[in-house]
């Protein structure tokens, strides 16, 4: 194991920021999570409160309450289309088991560090197709576009009706968003489609461009969805996938029972209820993205790229190591660098949106590093 | 999935016993799971409140303070031998995974229902090594006699060599104990040894029997422990594994990097501390146990057996299942009934040792339905 000092693989590990910029990790300003910078909700605090009572007893290993909870969100989607998991991470390392059984995986790269994780823990070959490839269907936005790109990327000894393709909508670390209308050609195309949808939700309903009210077609289509990031408790690991009802008995056979803990359940279902918060969220993104957005084009060298998301993936034309140190150690402002992601090296980073007043100490730290 | 009200497989299911006993999940006094009563002790509660703060940063995917702390309580353990988990469950299915790899598992049976699932997530071949086949080796306790016992179990096509082993130490239903010099030959005998000494804290620690000390010598020795049984949270998940770094490494990379979600882990480091929540817990079960176990033993056609631990298996001359059902309605009290253990079926059941007043509300409830 590595000791925490170590340059992490993901953002958020501000055990290693605080290191090098000599602080608390509470005192870093943390750009380098995509978490909401207004949560936790008051209901998510008072939920936690209220079910500690209940820490003495198992969770109940049907989250009968949660998945109702879910149910209604999405519309009457039947709850044994939806499993709970320990975050979507967990969820992923299912996912990843059953995309090892097709002949191989279509990932879409850069792509997020844990899906090579979870999808070399069971074997699976991985096809690898680069955003710029997919890029190239833009502006020929018609359905097929996107279809014809991933056939593209496959070796001649593979045919897409047994390959599998898993797919991160919103993309990150780019914050580009794929139309339903390309990704429905494409359930007919794989074997089986999996989307990381951890992102959707902090795009307003009219944006959103989810698939979730496709899985009761489609048998081969699997959803995963993050609670956590948008409602801001990665510390209590909370996520969700929605399929067909057989592959998610299988998932449940191959973990343990209680793998969601009390207290997630709990803040789930107190957060899904929580509108005052999921509209104050979509009004402050409205307006913070393009600020963040503004104020980064503005500075010296540095180029965002549009994104439909709570992050933003800027070029930097200088090392993003040296930035990186720098705005920790004057500014203790924690950006996350592109290296985990090999396409991406040294001239990216991410950082999410935060506050407005937090951009502007982002956007004034960078100009000042820059200066340097 | 199933719904709530389903017969539950395992203890502790508050909302299936409600709906027969007519009362809410709180009103059931909950024999059926071996939890500790005396918890959760106020230093988890205020770990608790204080870890709220960090919910809204992403666990430390190192866990290094609670390995630090884990590695203190058993005497400078390398924390490199340590990771935590999900609870013991979820280390169950990376333990299942690699006693798959093995010819075949031997299983001392009854079995806790979650070792088959997690054997079978991966498709371990079992083979059922019946407690009563072991229990010819009492009065014979050389270092020797288990290990033939279980040489007796194996079909001619295995070789003990290329098989792995998964015991429970203490042995749950039953609560038996096998001793540190009986387990130690089967480290030569055995391809791969999962020991789960979930119970094995609250026994006091002159009548231990853990082989904690000896994953430095055996490469091929897994434990698995909990921490939220003594602790009283099982709601909250977590546990630990203690196996050769490389073997937990391994599992890291089969699994996300943020398993443990951040309360449980600052839980962890946190009761590790409290002496005198262990030794109170010592000091009841010393008295408890023996009040229960005399006071089932006086009531007629119940049959006690002797424990090491937390819990009694119970032989019942008439059915469980009546029983069980006029506990729940006329008391409120939910036992364990042992369907899910084949062996036992419906003459069996189990309880957890709880406070002494509450043990006598037991004993008072059966002579009461054992008279209707």
């Amino acid at each position: 194991m590595l000791p925490s000092t170590h340059r992490p693989k993901h953002g958020g590990n501000l055990i290693w920021a605080a290191s090098l910029a000599g602080c608390s990790p509470h005192a870093i300003l943390d750009f380098s999570a995509s978490i909401n910078p207004l949560g936790p909700p008051q209901s998510a605090l008072d939920a936690i409160q209220t079910a500690q009572a209940d820490l003495k007893a198992y969770p109940d290993p049907n989250y009968g309450e949660l998945r109702q909870a879910l149910s209604q969100v999405h519309v009457s989607l039947d709850p044994d289309r939806i499993l709970p998991g320990n975050g979507a991470a967990e969820l992923l390392t299912w996912a990843g088991r059953e995309l090892a059984q097709c002949s191989a995986t279509v990932l879409v790269t850069p792509a997020f560090r844990d899906y090579q994780r979870a999808l070399q823990s069971f074997g699976a070959r991985v096809v690898e197709c680069p955003l710029e490839t997919l890029d190239r269907s833009r502006g020929e936005d018609t359905p097929h576009s996107l279809q014809a790109r991933f056939e593209e990327c496959l070796p001649p000894d593979l045919t897409a009706s047994s390959v599998g393709l898993l797919l991160n909508n919103p993309h990150n670390p780019t914050g580009q968003m794929f139309s339903r209308q390309m990704i429905l050609p494409l359930l007919d195309q794989f074997a089986l489609v999996v989307i990381d949808e951890a992102f959707m939700e902090f795009l307003a309903p009219s944006e959103q461009q989810s698939l979730v009210d496709q899985v009761s077609r489609y048998e081969n289509l699997v959803i995963i969805r993050s609670l956590t990031k948008f409602y801001s408790l990665p510390g209590l690991r909370l996520g969700y996938a929605i399929a067909h009802p057989d592959r998610l008995r299988r998932w449940q056979q191959w973990r343990d029972p209680w793998s969601v803990n009390s207290l997630a359940a709990a803040v789930g279902v107190a957060v899904l209820q929580d509108q005052a918060f999921e509209q104050q969220t979509w009004n402050w993104l409205k307006t913070a993205r393009p600020q963040l957005f503004n104020g980064l084009q503005n500075l010296p060298g540095l180029h965002p790229r549009p994104s439909a998301a709570n992050f933003l993936l800027v070029y930097s034309e200088r090392s993003v190591l040296a930035l990186q140190t720098a705005l920790l150690q004057h500014h203790q402002i924690l950006i996350r660098d592109c290296l985990s992601f090999p396409e991406l090296g040294d001239r990216y980073f991410r950082v999410a949106v935060r506050t407005e007043a937090e951009n502007q100490r982002l956007i004034e730290g960078l100009a000042d590093v820059l200066q340097r």
